[in-house]
């Protein structure tokens, strides 16, 4: 059951240098992808509250709850700090205090490991499928509150003996969204001969990672797992074939895990300062009672109409373990911009991080992506006006832009919110002096935050999956 | 400003390695220690609730506040977990949102790092005055909100031009008696020359792993810091000295940072296990509605008379930036039993460390010494009843006993609660297989999960502080 990190490190690593398998020939991925997608019945509609089922507004309260208790609830949320222009607002937030498992099953095929992927339909996905983890599940999918089927693959989590543990980490989600919610990131190998459900196939991390420059092809659970990775170098896993400046540069930025511009202690000290400077308060509130919101029969939403709006949906699917229920969703009323700027110190590249305030943070401050904004609000702003770097961002030049796509926000809990993920390489005429909540750090390294829980938020997790060496090589 | 981490750890040995000094010789600092006893009056008399000047019950929750709403507060907590005995249970509970912080100056004399130590009163100090870091303040200290003095020293920390950061991390207190507390445990080095007050001296690091062999002389918050503390080896740093079996095996222990008998991967992996394993449910309720305890004219005990109880003190000191306040103290009922068992695998010493949920965790577990518990509650119980390896270190022959003291808990809110320390070594005779919440680590592991911060509790970091190569080598 144990294996040691560098075998991990360098069985990845080989398995990203595979760009095809003749387990999955990549041809035929995407027509896979498309009769899965042919193969399901799906439908999701917008409803009022009054039509949910096991659905409702707590009497006392006003939060919408399930009728168990279980699964998640939204609430209110009060929230006091000194980071940012404003000081004290109130929003709804949803609560789900128990952790999900989002794990990869991954088995060696002529010696390479390959990930059992599944096409997976959640309600809120913009196409209904994405690429997703084997096995998404909470707690209560453990339990079977809900009374359906058991998600497939689940006892190979539950019972380690099948395989060794590859990656086993915890981490965030939204910030914006969740108050405190947090996953178990765990990739197993197996050396088990595993039925292959029609819904699923093994994939290389190389094919995984090629996947990922299509819009809205694989989804966020799986982007967070795969940022979980750490490559090592071992006999006859080499990038030698990575040629082009950029893609040595990021492949350097990779392997320097405790040293870049900063030391990882310097990091540290500079994050430590972060939550000594800002405070966060937040409060559970009830729902009903959050200032500044209106409940309508079909939406909460902001007097303004900014922000999001909780909804209530119906859906229908034939491939899940319950086929037909009611749930809240939460829709995004602008799509949002998230990039990375990247820049090459030494001949390494940097990449631009920003600790940055999230009210269902688990801890104050988390590393964020360089930009992580709602690009609509600030449309009629000019470029003083916009948080550090945006203007930079939306003005690159094309030779600047090394990934552009849209990627999906979570699709069981939020209805079609896609961000444009971006990561730009910074010119010479990028600012030296940053804002004191800014650091450069390698790729490396906030992979080594990453293993270490806590610090790494869920959009800078999910864009670093996509910053391939392999895929910018040219 | 900046340092490596390398140097750091460079000068930490060489100061570690120095057990005397002739800035302050080693000879002389236990009578200076004994005159600052003598040359200042302290007075400390419990008083009843209603003597207490700025502090009172809130009338509508019972919370024992001060008038300010600043400082601390004594509040009610109910607690709801699978872990341990006890599946819920309500209590008082310290809260202290602000993060405090304890820091060191340090400056090299004939090349050699000293830490600027403070001969501290703090009101619960068993004998009143112990050895403290340079710095002990909360940000309400940088406010000013009590209007007293401004600590000694603070500027050096609040403007940083004046040196540079060998250590600064954020670290947790004592999660049974407080609500997420955390302080920021900082060392700076400065190459100022800085007026040295009476109450101050300058001691080699060597010099304070000794003065740690007495009872009751270092505080709490200074092990904290000094658990911060990492080693490296460089030209002229070597513990060439060190002859011991024992000696030799610790020093190679602080030297294995990536891997033990388990690698770093393999223990967030278990502790990833353990926090997905085990719920922590807490909730804020009011003091006055805490079930079981009740609240007399002097104290707010338990129905049983156990654990602890909240007291009022009335405090008159001649050295602190307020020379008379009453506030509340939390006094234990019961002596404390804290102690790593510790094993050679392979030549190298490995410390037993226990996952353990306390109420007051930032984050459901964390790391704890071996044996964390009140002795006093076990009194007629039979081996089988006490917590696992209790009944181990309280029957370990003497030549296993490698670290035996007395050391107190903070006492600016601890009325002179003091447990028993230790260090034992193992035998053969100690069982191979393990209960799932412990596993062995070495102590260059936990210096790196200290490292990480939210990883290590305060009982297990003293603890570590207390593990010296120079002193156990014989």
């Amino acid at each position: 059951m144990k294996t040691s990190a560098r075998n991990a490190g360098i069985l990845f690593l080989e398995s990203a240098l595979e760009v095809d398998s003749a387990v999955t020939p990549s041809a035929t991925i995407l027509s896979w992808f498309e009769g899965r997608r042919r193969a399901h019945r799906f439908r999701l509609e917008p409803i009022s509250f009054n039509d949910m089922v096991k659905w409702g507004f707590d009497p006392r309260t006003g939060n919408l709850c399930h009728e168990s208790r279980r699964f998640f609830s939204i609430e209110g949320l009060r929230v006091k700090t000194n980071w940012g222009q404003v000081p004290e607002w109130e929003q709804p937030i949803i609560v789900q205090p128990e952790i999900g498992l989002l794990g990869f099953i991954t088995k060696r095929f002529n010696g390479v490991l390959h990930f059992l992927v599944q096409a997976k339909m959640e309600p809120g996905n913009v196409n209904m499928i994405q690429l997703s983890p084997t096995l998404q599940a909470t707690r209560s999918n453990f339990s079977r509150v809900h009374q359906g089927r058991a998600p497939l693959y689940l006892e190979q989590f539950t019972d380690r003996r099948h395989g060794r543990v590859l990656v086993d980490v915890l981490q965030s989600e939204q910030g914006a969204r969740f108050l405190r919610k947090r996953n178990r990131n765990i990739i197993i190998e197996t050396e088990q001969d595993l039925p292959v459900g029609e819904d699923y196939c093994w994939l290389t991390l190389g094919q995984l990672l090629r996947l990922l420059r299509h819009d809205n092809v694989v989804n966020m659970d799986a982007r967070t797992v795969m940022s979980c990775i750490s490559y090592a170098l071992g006999p006859g896993a080499s990038p030698e074939a990575v040629s082009s400046r950029f893609g040595q540069e990021l492949w350097r930025s990779f392997q320097s895990f405790a040293a870049g511009r900063s030391s990882n202690e310097e990091i540290i000290s500079w994050f430590t300062e972060q939550k000594f400077a800002y405070d966060l308060d937040v409060e559970r509130i009830p729902l009903g009672t959050v200032r500044e919101w209106v409940r309508t029969d079909t939406e909460i939403r902001h007097e303004t109409g900014r922000y999001f709006s909780v909804i209530a949906c119906r859906v229908e699917a034939d491939n899940r373990e319950v086929s037909a229920w009611t749930q809240p969703m939460v829709k995004a009323h602008q799509r949002g911009l998230i990039a990375f700027v990247v820049k090459d110190f030494d001949g390494v590249l940097h990449i631009l991080v920003q600790a940055k305030v999230e009210p269902g943070n688990f801890d104050v401050v988390e590393m964020a992506p360089s930009v992580q904004c709602i690009t609509g609000s600030y449309e009629n702003e000019g470029p003083d006006q916009l948080p550090p770097f945006v203007h930079y961002v939306l003005n690159a030049r094309p030779d600047q832009i090394r990934f552009d796509t849209l990627q999906s926000e979570e699709g069981g809990r939020f209805f079609r919110e896609e961000n444009r993920n971006m990561i730009v390489e910074a010119g010479p005429d990028f600012p030296r002096e940053l804002p004191s909540n800014y650091i450069w750090m390698t790729a490396g390294q906030l992979k080594e935050f990453i293993k270490y829980n806590n610090f790494v938020n869920v959009q800078a997790r999910c864009l670093l999956s996509s910053l391939s060496f392999i895929e910018m090589d040219k």
